[in-house]
């Protein structure tokens, strides 16, 4: 995978992740060189090249690019024990069909962001981790964990039965705004298109609603994403 | 300026914006029929053509656009102004240098969702209202207030004298959770690379800070703009 930009590719020195070599245009602009003394000091091979070199391999590269081993997904046991780890209720986001990398992208930035312990997509009809999603997601995919599964329905069934409680965000439900979203919980943001889908939503064990006031009334779902999120942790502190 | 994808157009149509003519894709689709007949019984001119001329004029048109007059920016005046026609205290957005119209779609559409009054931008060094603007606001464009303007921090002075607060959304200030965010406000929120500019910062009545808890710890200016927004919507309510 190429993770590509001067934020993401700190983010991925800094995390540890499994680089096989960077490639950065010369140059002698300071940032630059700072992220190429940060890599070499690690022993992390790095290759000098012409600009033109990097635009050949992926555009809006910022000067520097890094090329790592593929993404590792997790399992859902993994982001149930970061919670154990951390001694916290779980935090879980469940994505139901996001298609868009730069809105999946966004959402792993902001998750991370708010502490969420881990994402779970499913695999057929939504966005796997890609580069872009890695480069829009600013560095956070390096410290997330996202497990691909293949029906998130079941997984859903399988998190009720650990005393998570599973909550879709949709219209129609309680406010938001006085939601219990305290405990063990989990989150199902709806596809761009078609929200949570019908299945989904009965296995869930509430619906929360955000208010709205305009005439649109309907928001991009990594922005809705945002709040959701930030409003249940606001709520979970105090 | 052309409007473009089913949701806009149909936006562009009820909110009675100004529309030359509707290109539309031959085609028995219910929903884009519904969206020719609504166009039709308002007596807007709907020409039939084939998909590939659609997709001439532009991409990811889902079969229909909207050739409108040029998009009609707004005094900041006109925006006090919907505050005092909805008897309500101001609530305004400040852009200061939003540059990608993504971005700024996405702002434009929850800024509209949850009821603001109006956005300011500058005229220099930020993203205008283009097509692609629109098309990301999801026919949000037409139902909200934007002035452009040459300056924003004179236009920061001039709302504080005529009382509203101004707050800058940055690092290092109140924890939003607390700040008093009651009253006529504006909200300044920063540029993707660089945040809210050192001048612009010391001109505001105050800065609100989002509490973060990854190892990020930087979001997406459209995300941390529903945040800010949703937030300050909550408090005023209760």
């Amino acid at each position: 995978m190429k993770v590509k930009g001067r934020n993401a590719v700190r983010e991925a020195i800094v995390s540890g992740v499994n680089i096989d070599k960077i490639m950065a245009s010369r140059s002698n602009d300071k940032v630059l060189l700072d992220i190429i003394n940060m890599a070499r000091n690690r022993g992390i091979k790095v290759q000098l090249v012409d600009g033109r070199v990097l635009d050949r391999e992926c555009e809006n590269n910022q000067g520097i690019i890094a090329i790592t081993t593929e993404f590792q997904y997790s399992s859902v046991e993994d982001i149930l024990a970061v919670a154990s780890s951390k001694n916290e209720p779980n935090f879980i986001l469940i994505l139901d069909g996001v298609e868009d990398p730069h809105n999946f992208g966004s959402i792993i930035r902001v998750a991370e962001c708010l502490g969420v312990h881990g994402i779970i997509i499913q695999k057929n009809r939504a966005c796997p981790v890609t580069d872009t999603v890695a480069k829009v997601s600013a560095g956070a995919i390096q410290h997330i964990k996202i497990a691909k599964v293949t029906n998130i329905n079941t997984e859903i069934e399988r998190l009720k039965e650990q005393n998570v409680w599973v909550y879709a965000c949709e219209l129609g439900g309680e406010d938001l705004d006085t939601a219990n979203l305290s405990g063990n919980i989990a989150i199902v943001m709806g596809s761009e298109g078609k929200g949570v889908s019908a299945l989904t939503r009965k296995l869930c064990d509430g619906i929360v609603t955000m208010q709205m006031y305009g005439k649109v009334n309907s928001l991009n779902v990594s922005v809705a994403t945002g709040i959701v999120l930030y409003e249940t942790v606001r709520k979970r502190k105090s």
